[in-house]
């Protein structure tokens, strides 16, 4: 069945055929047969359509890409972030409380809690997003975890190298030895992505080296968490393995930045870690302006950045990190694709899935001109 | 007709006679008799009522107080908004623009917009609002914005001095003697306040004091625009003419903290006015510590902040301005209630108007911890 979305008043196709960045349209139209893009141009070409959605003339875009998220936990820690606004730093050890609770929880409650925060997260506007496990850190519950995220998207993460847990607090080599061995044997099957947590109080770069390059050899794609909280060779390491993304670069050297810029590897920024535990933002706009991609994602997790509002990231992005909204916009979108080695979204091409977001307002602007509003009147 | 809003996980009744700041009971139950409140207590005492809501445990909060709105416009300046991102400055010249196209708009154009943005603003939780005047600049623009504002709120202000219009360039003076004048004569009546902008650039304190004056002597409250710029004698005045409250506040010395804690004028902040500006944010908690009373509000306007999110201004308040979570929700209810001499709303008493939030969160630590996710499930 062929549907007509008529009147777009302004139109992000994001297609590099079309000119740089978000490669926008005025009064445009699309055809989508069977959920996939059929045609896109002028309303006033459009071809028939079996039913037809009215834009009313407002923007529409594509549907967010949020690269970044760690959904399935249990229990939240807000006595730690009301702790953390009255002066208390952010470290990476309250991701052990919400694995004490996760390990106890049922798969239903797990998957009840993954379902409320994807739809919570459709609600305004995300229409692909990764999932990673790292809250289980044991064979049977990263497995779990993954089959979980599994059910919620194609996009699934292995993140065995999240923390070291508590019963190899003396080992870490051991645990190391774990999470390239029998739980990645459980855990291969069900992902897509091997990434590990590569930072000060984390696994070092030969910790990580070894967990992405295991993950590799089982055909999985790798990715990065690495520069939250102080300059590591991480980075590099993540260039270095063609990974498709490492995450936060809040802390980058002259290295980093020229490493991203020389490789193929996406610079995605996580904007709400910051706002959450008042670090100083990553400057965008150094990594733009050396020639490197960005993406931005929310890094949606009950510890460090609880926020499941790509709406919001953009407006954080625009106000604290120097990206223009149309940078940000493609970052949010187009940028979080790449991320994922995904061709089909973040952008509306003849091809490419029929993901939309109608938002309630002349431009995509208004994102970050109108911050905090929900702006999302319909996702498609 | 009584209702039993049943099942609170946490209420915050704001109630001094219940002890500091929020007052939180948890496990409560309110009944609700003709729109006012008529019993607040443990749900296991309460009492039967013809009709029940069940908020399934979670938190609820007094409706959103917003003490600072200009919602009475045409057009938008998104371009505006974009070229600040990119490095220019925000001055009070804007302002002139959105005149230009109010004064063109049509009463019912007017009564449109805002009726949206009223609307926008109640999907998150505010309850009672603040409108001014300000984009009209002459009589009769004046005039009508009130009488569209007064079809909305009760609290209505009368805002004549926001800039000097352009056809007053060269006579400043004269505009002042137009609006403590004839503009005066045909405002009055359709508002409870008087506000006037004291700013560099904009109204000098003399000017203020005239206008304020010249207000009250009709029966109007007063209440000031100050500091937002710059420091200027605004505050003090704002203090001196016993105004309901003063507000921005962002560029404060000692002697403008010292007299706001002597006297009995609320400071009112509003951080979406620097989140759209990339100004510094005022300092909460110096006013906190000080003993004076803060409120925030969102002054939502096309111009300086465009939010009407009520919960976004409480995560900046978190994050940027020194609040707690606790502070910064009283500020956007009780705070905002006495900001506008108001005592039947911003709290949960018996007596007072039955306005509540129910939020899809267990605390209301969750609007600053999960910032920008739409919290708000109910609003009655
Ligand atoms: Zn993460
Ligand atoms: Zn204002």
């Amino acid at each position: 069945m062929s549907i007509l979305i008529d009147d777009i008043g302004l139109l992000v196709t994001n297609d590099p055929e079309r000119g740089p960045l978000t490669a926008e349209r005025r009064d445009a139209a699309v055809i989508v047969d069977d959920g996939v893009i059929a045609w896109v141009g002028d309303r006033v070409d459009a071809p028939a359509a079996d039913e037809r959605i009215d834009a009313g003339g407002r923007c529409v875009i594509p549907g967010f890409v949020d690269s970044h998220s760690h959904l399935v936990f249990a229990g939240d820690r807000s006595e730690e972030f009301a702790a953390r606004m009255s002066g208390h730093p952010y470290t990476a050890g309250g991701i052990r409380r919400t694995v004490a609770l996760t390990r106890e929880a049922t798969d239903a409650e797990l998957a009840a809690n993954t379902a409320r925060l994807v739809a919570e997260m459709r609600a305004q506007g995300t229409t692909t997003v990764e999932i990673k496990g790292g809250y289980g850190l044991t064979v049977d519950d990263e497995a779990r975890s993954l089959m979980v995220a599994g059910s919620f998207t194609a996009e699934t993460t292995y993140l065995g190298a999240h923390v070291v847990p508590p019963e190899f607090a003396g080992d870490p080599a051991g645990y190391v030895e774990l999470v390239t061995g029998a739980m990645l044997d459980a855990c291969a099957p069900h992902a897509r992505w091997v990434d590990a947590f590569c930072d000060d109080g984390a696994f070092d770069v030969d910790q990580a080296r070894s967990i992405l390059t295991a993950g590799q050899a089982r055909g999985l794609g790798a990715r990065l968490h690495a520069g939250q909280l102080g300059e590591s060779g991480g980075v590099r390491l993540a260039v270095e393995l063609g990974a498709a993304s490492v995450d936060h670069c809040t802390f980058l050297n002259e290295a980093d930045v020229d490493a991203l810029a020389a490789g193929s590897t996406v610079a995605t920024l996580l904007p709400g870690v910051e706002f959450s535990t008042r670090q100083p933002y990553p400057d965008a706009r150094r990594l733009l302006d050396a020639g490197v991609t960005v993406a931005i994602a929310t890094d949606c997790n009950p510890g460090s950045s609880f926020t499941s509002s790509m709406p919001f990231c953009v407006a954080l992005a625009v106000r604290e990190m120097g990206m223009t909204p149309a940078e940000a916009l493609w970052a949010a979108t187009a940028g979080g694709a790449q991320a994922l080695w995904r061709h089909d979204v973040g952008r509306v091409a003849v091809g490419a899935r029929a993901d939309f977001v109608v938002l309630d307002a002349p431009s995509y602007v208004h994102l970050a001109y109108r911050p905090g509003v929900p702006l999302v009147a319909r996702v498609i």
